[in-house]
C-alpha cells in the first residue's frame, strides 16, 4: 500500500498557488565554509539560482573547493594568510590522521589541528569584517538573507551584523552549541554526545560517560569558538557570546535526520535535510560507466575517505590493496597518492569518484566510507552496506549508528590489518542482512512528504519572503539560565513554604505556651503554694 | 520575491516516484472523538478514502455528529447510556456556560461537567473494550494502523490491545499530558500553561502563576484520566499509567502551529497541522450566496460560538442582539434558540452556516467566534479579524494569542454590555491594523511546504506503510523519573568528588598529624620534662 503520486503533486500545487508573490526573484548573501560542506550547500545555491534568486557568495581567496560558478557570483577577499601554510595545512591534517600515536598524543594533536584550523578560519574572518569596502558593498547590496554554516560562524557574525536574518545549513556544531543556539532541550540521558560512541540507550555506566565526556570538550570549545566571539562583540560594540552569535539564525537547516540522529527533541526552526546532497542521481561518466559494466555479476565496491583524505601512508594503502584483491568485485578507490605496488586487478585507483552516482548504481555492492556525514547519507540513500573506517569529528558517531541499526562493519583503520579488512568486505557484500537493513533504512529515509533539497529551498525562500521567522523564535532566548530553569520560582515558593511554616509553628508554639504554658507556671507557681 | 510554483510541484512530483509501492489500499480503523474533534478528522479519513484506503469508524451508538458517511464505513455499538440523557448532558453544559456564579462555585461546576462527560465516555469505552464480537472482528480485520483523537484515550487503549500502531488527531491533551506521552520537554519559564492566559513572555510573577495554576489541574486530569488507565491495566493485564497508555502514539497530528502556539521544544513524532479544517474552501450554498451578495460594501459578519453552543439564555441574546443593530454590516448568526424580540435587520439567524466557506468571502469584514481552535484558524486561514467570546478549556489561551497578536478583541460573554460588543465590533472592522495583523498572520500560516491535510494524510499512510514509525520514538519512555534527569549520574559523580575530598582531607589531616603532631606531642612531653 502506499501513495498515489500524481494527485498528491497536484494538490501540493493547488495549495502552492496561495503562496506569497510567485515568481519574484531575491537577493542572498553565502558565506559558506570550505570542504564537502560547501558541496552541498553549492546544491541549494543551484536550485535557488534556477528559481530565480541571485547569490554572492563570498569566500576568502585561499580556498579547496570554492570556485567560480554559473549559478552564483563569487566575491574572494584577500587574505594575508600564506598561500604554501594554507596547503601544508590542509594536505598534513588528512596525513597525521594515519599517524600511530599514543592516546593522549593524539588528542592532544588533533586539538591542536583544530585550532590551527579555527583559528586560520578566524583571522578569514576578521580579514573579512574589517574588509571596510567589501563590507561596505555587502552593506548596500540589501540582502534578503545570509546563507551560512555556522560550525565556522563568520557568516552568523557578517549577519547580525548587517541586521539580515540567516538561515544556517549544518551537520552540526560541537559541545552542544547547535542546542544552545536555538534553545533545544538536550537532555544526557538519552541524547548521545559527541565522541562517546554511546546509543540512545545507555547503561548508567555510559550515562555517566555521556555526562563526563562533553566537560574537556566544552574547555576545547571555548578555545576554539571565543575568538569568534571577542570579533563579533568587538564588531556590533556590545558583549557577545558565541551563543548569542549562533542564535542569529532564524531557520537552522540540519543535514541530518532521524535514520542516523537517534530521536530528541527539536525546535520548531531547525529543520531536517539529511539526505539533501544524494536527492538527485546523474548519468554516470562514461570511463564509470565501462568499470561497471565490466565489473560482471559480482558488481563493484566504491572505497573513497572523503574529500580531505585522498592519500594515506604507503605500509598502510599496501594493506588495503592486498585485502581489495581478495574479493572477486571491482573496487574503484578514490586515491591521489602512489600507487601500491601489490595493486590487484580488480582495483582501479581514480583521482575522483561520482559517489553518489557510482553508489546508485544496481551494481554497487559495498561501500569503504570513512563515515562523513555526506558519505553515510549517500549510502543510506542509495542502500549500499558499508564498511566504515570513521577517522575524526562526528564520524566514529555516525559509524556507530550505522552498524548499531545493521547497516555496516567498524574498522579501526590504525589497527586493521589486510584481512579484517577482507573479512568486514566479505560479510557487508555475502551477509543478506546487511543489504536488508541498509534497504529499510532508504526506505524510510526517501519515505518523506518533500525531498530535502526542495524542503531546504523552501525555508531559504521563506525567510527571503519574510525577512525572518521570529514567529519560530523561542522565548528562552531572553531567559537566563536561572530563569529558564525556574530556580528563581521554585526558590521563591520554598521561601513562601517555609515561611508559612514557620509562622505556623511558632503560631502553635505561641498558642501552646498561652494554653498550657500559663497553667504550666501556674502549677509551678502555686506549687510552693500548695506546699 | 516569492517562488515559481509550477516547478516546485513537478520537483517534488519526481522525487515522489521514489515513495514506495505507490497506490495500494490500506485498512485504517478510527476511533474518534465525537463533536468538532470528528469534524476536521473526518476530512482526513475522506482523503484517505479518496487516495484507495479503507476505513471503518467505530462508534458509540450514542453521538452528535458522528453518521454514516460514503468515505468509510461505520460500526456503532450498543451503549447502556441513556439517550434521554446524553441529549441532556449535550444541552446543559452548553446552558451551564451562561449561567453567572461566583468564580469557585463556576469552577466546581466545570469541574463536574467534566467528570460527568469523561465518565460518560469510560462508560462508552469500557462497553467498547467489553464487547466480545466487536473486538474480535477488529482483531481479525487485521487494521494497519488505528486513527483516533487521545483526549479520550478509548482508541490509544483499543490500539495498544489489538497491537497496531496509532496516528493520533488532536489540538492537545490537558495538564500537559501530550507532552509526557511524547517526552516533549515542556519548561514552564516559557511555555504558557492551560488557562493562565500568559504568552512565552512572562514576568517573575507570570512564572510563578505558570508553575502553581498546573497543580490543581493535575489533580483534576488525575481523577479523569485514571478511570481510562485503570481500564487498560485491566484489558491489558498490566500496570498502566495514563502516559503509558498516550505513549503508544507513533506519530501526534497536532492541530495547531506556531501562529498560535508559542515555539516551544517538540519532538520529531509531532507533526503540526494546524488549520487543516480550512484548507479547501467550497462554493457558498444559494441562500448564504444570496446574504453576502445583498449585503453591499459594507460586507458581512459571522456569528457562531461552535458546534456544542447554538442557544444563549434570552436576556444575553438580547443584549447580544441590540449590538449586532449598531453595525451597518450585515450579520450571519448561527442560532437555534427562540429569535431575539430586538433583533436588527441587518441580523439573520440561522440554524447551520458553513463557517469557513462564509470567512473565505472577500466580503466577511469580522467574525464573532468563542475562540475554539477550530475557529480561531478559520479567522486566520482566511484573514478575518475576530471578536472572541472564549467559553471554556483552551478557548481563553486561544482568544489571548489572537488579541497578543493585534488580530481580535477578547469580550468576556458573561459581563459584557451591548455596547461593549458594539464597541468592539466597531474597532476590528474599522480599525486596519487588525485586518493588517490578522493578514499577516494568514500569510504566516498559508507559507508552508505542504499543506496541512496533506501532511496528516502522508503520516497516517507512513504510519500505515511501516507498521508505526519507532525511528522517531524518543528513547526518554524507557527512563523514569529520576534516570531522565541525571539525577543518578549526578548523585553518583558527587559522591564520587566527595569521596576524594575526603580522602584527601583525611589524607592531609593525617599527614599533617605525623609531619607536625608527634612535634607537638614531642614539645607537649618535653616540657614537663624540661620544667
Amino acid at each position: 500500500m502506499g501513495l498515489p503520486c500524481l494527485p498528491w503533486a497536484l494538490l501540493r500545487l493547488a495549495f502552492c498557488a496561495a503562496c506569497l508573490g510567485c515568481a519574484q526573484g531575491g537577493k542572498l548573501l553565502v558565506i559558506p565554509m570550505d570542504g564537502s560542506h560547501w558541496l552541498s550547500m553549492r546544491e541549494v545555491v543551484q536550485e535557488l539560482s534556477r528559481r530565480g534568486h541571485e547569490s554572492v557568495v563570498v569566500a576568502p581567496e585561499l580556498s579547496m573547493h570554492i570556485r567560480e560558478g554559473p549559478s552564483y557570483t563569487l566575491r574572494t577577499y584577500p587574505v594575508t594568510f600564506s598561500k604554501d601554510r594554507f596547503h601544508e595545512l590542509m594536505h598534513n591534517n588528512s596525513q597525521k590522521i594515519f599517524e600511530s600515536e599514543p592516546l593522549l598524543k593524539r588528542i592532544f594533536v588533533v586539538i591542536a589541528a583544530m585550532k590551527t584550523f579555527t583559528d586560520m578560519h578566524w583571522s578569514f574572518c576578521s580579514e573579512l569584517v574589517y574588509n571596510e569596502e567589501l563590507m561596505e558593498s555587502l552593506e548596500e547590496a540589501e540582502y534578503d538573507a545570509v546563507l551560512t554554516d555556522p560550525a565556522i560562524p563568520c557568516g552568523a557574525i557578517v549577519a547580525q551584523y548587517l541586521s539580515i536574518p540567516a538561515v544556517y545549513f549544518l551537520r552540526g556544531i560541537p559541545c552542544g552549541l547547535d542546542a544552545e543556539g536555538t534553545q533545544c532541550p538536550n537532555p544526557p540521558s538519552y541524547v548521545p554526545r559527541l565522541a562517546t560512541e554511546n546509543s540512545d540507550r545507555m547503561t548508567f555506566l555510559e550515562r555517566v560517560k555521556n555526562v563526563l565526556y562533553p566537560l574537556p570538550q566544552n574547555a576545547v570549545c571555548l578555545m576554539l569558538f571565543s575568538p569568534f566571539a571577542r570579533l563579533a562583540s568587538e564588531l556590533l560594540q556590545r558583549d557577545l557570546s558565541i551563543v548569542d552569535v549562533l542564535s542569529h539564525g532564524s531557520v537552522w537547516l540540519l543535514r541530518t535526520d532521524f535514520l542516523l540522529e537517534y530521536p530528541k527533541p527539536v525546535m520548531p526552526n531547525m529543520v531536517f535535510i539529511g539526505g539533501i546532497n544524494c536527492a538527485s542521481n546523474k548519468q554516470l561518466p562514461q570511463e564509470f560507466e565501462a568499470y561497471v559494466n565490466a565489473s560482471g555479476e559480482h558488481g563493484v565496491v566504491v572505497f573513497s575517505l572523503g574529500s580531505m583524505v585522498s592519500e594515506i601512508p604507503m605500509a598502510k594503502a599496501m594493506e588495503i590493496a592486498e585485502a581489495l584483491g581478495t574479493i572477486p568485485q571491482t573496487v574503484l578507490w578514490r586515491y591521489t597518492g602512489k600507487p601500491p605496488s601489490n595493486l590487484a586487478k580488480n582495483t582501479k585507483l581514480v583521482k575522483w569518484l561520482p559517489q553518489n552516482d557510482l553508489l546508485a548504481h544496481p551494481k554497487a555492492r559495498a561501500f569503504i566510507t570513512h563515515a562523513g556525514s555526506h558519505g553515510i547519507y549517500e549510502g543510506i540513500c542509495n542502500g549500499v552496506p558499508m564498511v566504515l573506517m570513521p577517522l575524526f569529528g562526528d564520524q566514529m558517531d555516525n559509524a556507530k549508528r550505522m552498524e548499531s541499526r545493521g547497516a555496516g562493519v567498524i574498522l579501526n583503520v590504525l589497527d586493521m590489518t589486510s584481512s579484517d579488512l577482507s573479512k568486514a568486505l566479505k560479510t557487508v557484500i555475502n551477509d543478506k542482512s546487511y543489504k536488508e537493513n541498509i534497504m529499510r533504512l532508504s526506505a524510510l529515509h526517501k519515505d518523506r512528504p518533500i525531498d530535502p533539497l526542495n524542503l531546504a529551498v523552501f525555508w531559504v525562500e521563506f525567510v527571503m519572503r519574510h525577512k525572518g521567522a521570529p514567529h519560530l523564535r523561542a522565548a528562552a532566548h531572553d531567559l537566563n539560565w536561572i530563569q529558564y530553569h525556574s530556580l528563581d520560582v521554585i526558590a521563591f515558593l520554598l521561601a513562601i513554604v517555609l515561611t508559612v511554616v514557620l509562622i505556623i509553628v511558632k503560631s502553635c508554639k505561641f498558642c501552646f505556651r498561652k494554653c498550657f504554658g500559663k497553667k504550666g507556671k501556674a502549677k509551678k507557681s502555686t506549687k510552693p503554694k500548695s506546699h
